[in-house]
């Protein structure tokens, strides 16, 4: 099932051997990526399984919120023109009546903050502000028509859409939507993911030199896939010698919305990938002027197809600012950077190579940005030192101190 | 096992029925849970299941990262000395020796990123920069001593101690100490958290006003408890006539680090959480300058207890103000709010009452603040509108439109 080499060349040339005649710069990877068609199906799923997915319509409220007049605090409901004027000198004097009976005129009842409001009356009264003996409160202060009272609709009207629900779902949302009675949610669907990792080269070196070096790609994609809604199906780690076999079975399985594929994406040559996807569908570009993530590509196979580095940190800043843009995107999110941002002011020059998008790994120190390692530099060990990343865009030739720059930070 | 009534009046006095006398400060309440003493063990935990862990210590490189001279690009291995100079109008010729052999004087090898730097070699020429051909390279550039590659060590030293993973580990975290060969990490142990959630009211108003409301406590703290890496330890919820017996038996219990308890905490007559801690350990302080959230009670029993207000959102700020403090803490984690924050400008007044710690929810609009209800108002919906939230410190009558506040994002 492996096409032979003479495959039709990829729009890019094949570059094994050769290195890359041109690349494509980030934006135009990115149009690209949000050009497919995203049209995610919707699905019901139960509230309590909602979090983190995205509504496909703002669900209509079933009932008010709350449904009826409800007490805000904890004391006596009263009628407010009864008590007008009291004060501890001149204290008005109710009858009690029995708690979840109505209140008549002359007369107040205990109540308990979320308890309907008793007919008849039209405020709380806190305890602090009453005293009760021998049936009788003795009120020491006035309060206004509608003080701890919470009327019926007045967060939500029945029958009114709610707003302000357009991204993943909080814990607050469900707890909004579950006070609603709503038991289950019309969301999108989320995008099912195929990842292929290619795994380390066998001649590559582990830890001590001598052994087989851990495989980091299929770690962080996982990860990185599922925190932006995708469903992953995984595919087996197929080794060196069967990875192109597995690459063609991948892209002829149908199944998934995405296929993503770690490693064997360079200029070596076993750098088979791009090949492949040219031959058993189409190659859009191959070679992106983004460092780390220069050798990622993009293409069709019946569904999108990003073809991401094997090197850790460039199959991660390729997914963050490529792959990952279509994930969310399918999944009805933001197809943006994910991450919580910080603008801050650059304490050292962040450097950064003209014509080429930089990510610039960063940390903040006494509130400034700090680069940790050039770009491209320092590897793993300069990534768990920072704090986030800078992207410094192809046009710039860095950051100077003093200059307004904007953190990725990559929380934990 | 319920201890009658006349149990010893608890530090601030029973309020049941009456109301506060006073209330601590937010900050006298975050000073006593900062002083309860925070030594957790350590464990050992299998590497892939250490993301959010903290170490217990910063661990120790076994080896050098990389432990070998690496490739960092696909090309040809070379002596920078022996292509000084050398253009594509006087290109340097070079014998093409087999992948993975020596490179003697005169001669060059074909190598992959990620692959150890033969020996001779000292320096990486991407394809771009050379052809070649029936066995011989013609180098058409000059390439600095060590371009193209890493040094052994050169990220890590063999015995050094990793800094700067202080945090809850992230994915790249975990990255580089795969690549170290770490195969267990030793980390601070997870706080056990029991959890007892009393439910609403049977009085209380559902949905449609008639049925039971939803219990929305419950889903609200478990989230929380594990956003802040707790282990939780949940206990049945007892119903109303079962909770004073399921409290006592909880207070009583060992095998957690702290009791966290929602519901019965305010001025109702059925309000008992705080007289029965105090009768069964110690009630340190029962009311808190806090707007929502100023039922929540603090003290001991063996370990430290919170008592959270029932109130859904009282019960999410509270946790998040105080509870959760002691829940990071103990996890080795920040005790501050964990929501990245932005720094913006009102675009409107945030009200707020002096003498009370107000949480303000807000939204971002166009950049600016915006409040979605007045502090203790607008219940869920207001929460589900709100982008995060804005502290007003007890000092301050609210912030001025144009003054520069901190948002806590709560993101999805």
């Amino acid at each position: 099932v492996v096409p032979r080499r003479e495959a039709p060349a990829p729009a890019s040339g094949d570059v094994r051997g050769r290195g890359f005649p041109e690349r494509a710069s980030l934006e135009a990877a990115s149009a690209w990526l949000d050009a497919q068609p995203a049209a995610l199906g919707r699905e019901a799923v139960p509230l309590d399984q909602a979090a983190g997915r995205v509504l496909a319509a703002p669900p209509i409220a079933p009932v008010g919120l709350p449904a009826l007049d409800l007490c805000l605090a904890d004391g006596h409901a009263v009628r407010a023109a009864e008590v007008l004027g009291a004060s501890a000198y001149d204290p008005a004097r109710l009858r009690l009546v029995a708690p979840g009976q109505p209140v008549p005129s002359g007369a107040a009842s205990r109540v308990a903050l979320g308890q309907p409001l008793p007919a008849g009356a039209d405020a709380v009264l806190p305890f602090e502000l009453a005293q009760a003996s021998d049936g009788v409160l003795e009120v020491a202060a006035g309060v206004a028509e509608g003080a701890g009272v919470e009327r019926a609709s007045g967060q939500v009207a029945a029958g009114a859409a709610l707003p302000g629900l357009t991204g993943p779902l909080r814990r607050q949302d469900l707890a909004l939507l579950r006070a609603l009675g709503l038991a289950t949610l019309d969301v999108i669907r989320r995008p099912r993911v195929r990842l292929l990792i290619a795994g380390p080269r066998p001649a590559a070196a582990g830890p001590t030199g001598s052994d087989a070096p851990p495989e980091l790609d299929g770690p962080l994609l996982r990860h990185l896939v599922e925190r932006d809604g995708g469903l992953l199906l995984p595919a087996p780690i197929p080794g060196p010698a069967g990875f192109a076999e597995a690459l063609v079975q991948a892209l002829r399985t149908a199944g998934d919305d995405l296929l993503l594929v770690a490693g064997r994406t360079g200029t070596g040559l076993d750098d088979d990938a791009p090949v492949l996807l040219a031959a058993e569908g189409r190659l859009a570009l191959h070679g992106i002027s983004l460092r780390p993530g220069g050798s990622t590509a993009l293409g069709l196979a019946g569904r999108p197809v990003v073809l991401l580095p094997g090197e850790p940190l460039a199959c991660l800043f390729a997914y963050e600012l490529l792959a990952g843009r279509l994930v969310r995107r399918l999944g009805g999110r933001d197809p943006g950077l994910p991450h919580p941002t910080r603008e801050a002011v650059a304490g050292r020059k962040l450097v950064s190579a003209v014509g080429v998008a930089d990510v610039s790994l960063v940390r903040l120190v006494a509130g400034q940005v700090e680069p940790v390692a050039a770009p491209g530099e320092g590897g793993l060990a300069a990534a768990a030192r920072a704090d986030g990343f800078v992207l410094v865009p192809a046009a710039l030739e860095g950051f100077a101190p003093g200059a307004r720059v904007t953190v990725h930070l990559q929380e934990g």
